[in-house]
């Protein structure tokens, strides 16, 4: 806070492209001021507002911009009820339910009657198939699609699972495979080829995201997991924050890589290693989990039909590695970033 | 709800330019599954979620577009400032004290850092002016400038004032004098000319806006309030929209036009009534207050530095009349709305 560097030339003349969505996140909340006693640091997955000593109020916003974040083949009952999903994804993350969602439509002047009503519907069934409900909004002019979500919940402080308690030595794991997003884009937009089986699957990803919710309330009442993030910014970016946040590294042993992705990067000729760890747009839950709790994790989130793979461990060590049949190779800061990255 | 006609011709194909914001949160509501137990209908000014027997989580969402609610001569701090204010005021009418907000934004590719900063500040500005902390959101590209905020704060159900408890016979009043934001806008939009103090008077109400949250806590408090609403649809919609949810109508005996607005209009052969009734973007608190109340209501608010204006009564009868030396009109159910209206 207070890195107030305003006026020095050359420097302020930055743009948004130049500086990309992290950057100028940062240079947002250098200026707020930070509120007393905040259950959660500004920048983990969703924010938080004690409502007594033990019980807070859980906060997220997320917004999707058509131009931006809707692919030409989403529907816009797809594209409503994914806003919801991205935003529930962050709640799933920390172990939280949320109760209610409030949206901001911006809408362009010419949009048709049965437009709005596929975006109502899209919004309701993205809200009610993680139990909540949207109870108020707004809606205005604006040039491109925009809806911004803005979820709301309560739990115990200490349920909700952070970015920043993990541990050396603790187990990395994830709650499924990954690269099927990053695929399924490509087939969107580049014209990659597949059988129609097989692309179902990819554009299903794109299209019909999933939140991890039963999952992560599964793991948070577990008691088990020392750190959570969504992975909605890539398998590697999400490693990077953890690891930032918990002031640890990870070695990973096997990258959890869908098979269905596997077949698409041999068919195209691409790696899909690239895929996996670098795509984004993906709801997976990452984690780490004290040894001795491995069991209790396991057995919770197969309970609720889930499953929690191993990837590899945390280190003391800060570097991000992967390591595998003896081979390091560093995992790189990189993924899906607004205003950087194009769909 | 469940009104769903889509499909028959010619009706779904009505656009937003024919809808209007109005009827566009009409297809939107009706299309959303209600949440059991609501403390606050669908509707009002702000939301609500029942923390526990007594105690409601307030939430309220409004999004600032820069094409239609920025005029050219507001400052990006000013607009900022102004799209946390304009969600304060809602919070002011229920008589609820945020407590933190979360921002989205939306922002042209090539935005300077300078202007982020900007916008960073103002939103600051206006979140501590009313006491409340920014503590998350998030940012990524858009065609306009786009500040989707969401304001979160707590309160006693009971404490809060809805839109639909006035009863025939209670006093109306407001919290200061009107048509100054409407004046406001013409000087800046349509080149009318002022002398440039009464200018600079007018201008701060478009581009410095107060929300009436002090005086609202205070009334609230006061218990004397049967019926409240802001009036940043201008005071003839407020008027409207208490009427229908508390099935009353009003009879108005006195307009409370501000010393400016009567001299600007006067000096531009304008109608002072209709800048006052019509205008909108306004910020005041538009009330309904039991007779034997009255008392209490003025000296809470004026304890607190604010006015409490009598301007008419609640009636039987659910016409909304001006009632001046005797002469009725109706006052029309009309005033801001986006998609419609233009600045």
């Amino acid at each position: 806070m207070g890195n107030d560097k305003t006026g020095s030339d050359g420097y302020s003349s930055e743009r948004g492209t130049d500086l990309g969505e992290r950057k100028i996140i940062e240079i947002l909340s250098s200026h707020f001021e930070t509120m007393p006693n905040m259950p959660v640091p500004f920048g983990d997955d969703v924010s938080a507002v004690y409502l007594d000593q033990k019980q807070v109020a859980v906060l997220k916003m997320d917004m999707l911009v058509g131009k931006t974040d809707v692919p030409r083949n989403m529907s816009l009952w797809q594209a409503a009820r994914k806003a919801i999903v991205m935003n529930v994804s962050d709640f799933a993350s920390k172990g939280a339910q949320p109760k209610a969602a409030l949206v901001s439509l911006g809408l362009p002047r010419d949009i048709m009657r049965k437009d709005i009503e596929e975006i109502a519907r899209g919004l309701n069934a993205g809200a009610r198939e993680y139990d909540a409900y949207i109870i108020g909004g707004d809606t205005g002019e604006a040039s491109d699609l925009i809806i911004s979500i803005s979820l709301f919940g309560t739990a115990d402080k200490t349920a909700l699972m952070l970015r920043n308690g993990a541990k050396p030595g603790d187990i990395l794991a994830v709650t499924g495979f990954f690269g099927k997003s990053a695929s399924g884009l490509r087939l969107l937009l580049d014209n990659y080829s597949l059988s129609s089986n097989l692309s179902e699957v990819l554009l299903n990803a794109v299209c019909m995201p999933k939140a991890k919710l039963k999952e992560g309330l599964a793991l948070s009442e577990s008691g088990a997991i020392s750190a959570s993030i969504d992975s909605s910014d890539g398998l590697a970016w999400s490693l990077h924050e953890i690891g930032k946040m918990s002031q640890v590294g990870f070695i990973v042993n096997s990258v959890p890589v869908a098979d269905e992705v596997k077949r698409f990067a041999k068919f195209n000729h691409l790696d899909a290693l690239e895929l996996a760890l670098y795509g984004g747009e993906e709801y997976e839950l990452v984690m780490t989990i004290k040894s001795k709790d491995w069991a209790d994790a396991e057995a919770a989130v197969e309970k609720v039909g889930g499953c929690l793979l191993p990837i590899g461990k945390a280190t003391k060590d800060k570097q991000i590695l992967l390591d595998v049949d003896g081979q390091k190779r560093v995992i790189e800061a990189r993924g899906w970033e607004h205003f950087k990255s194009k769909i």
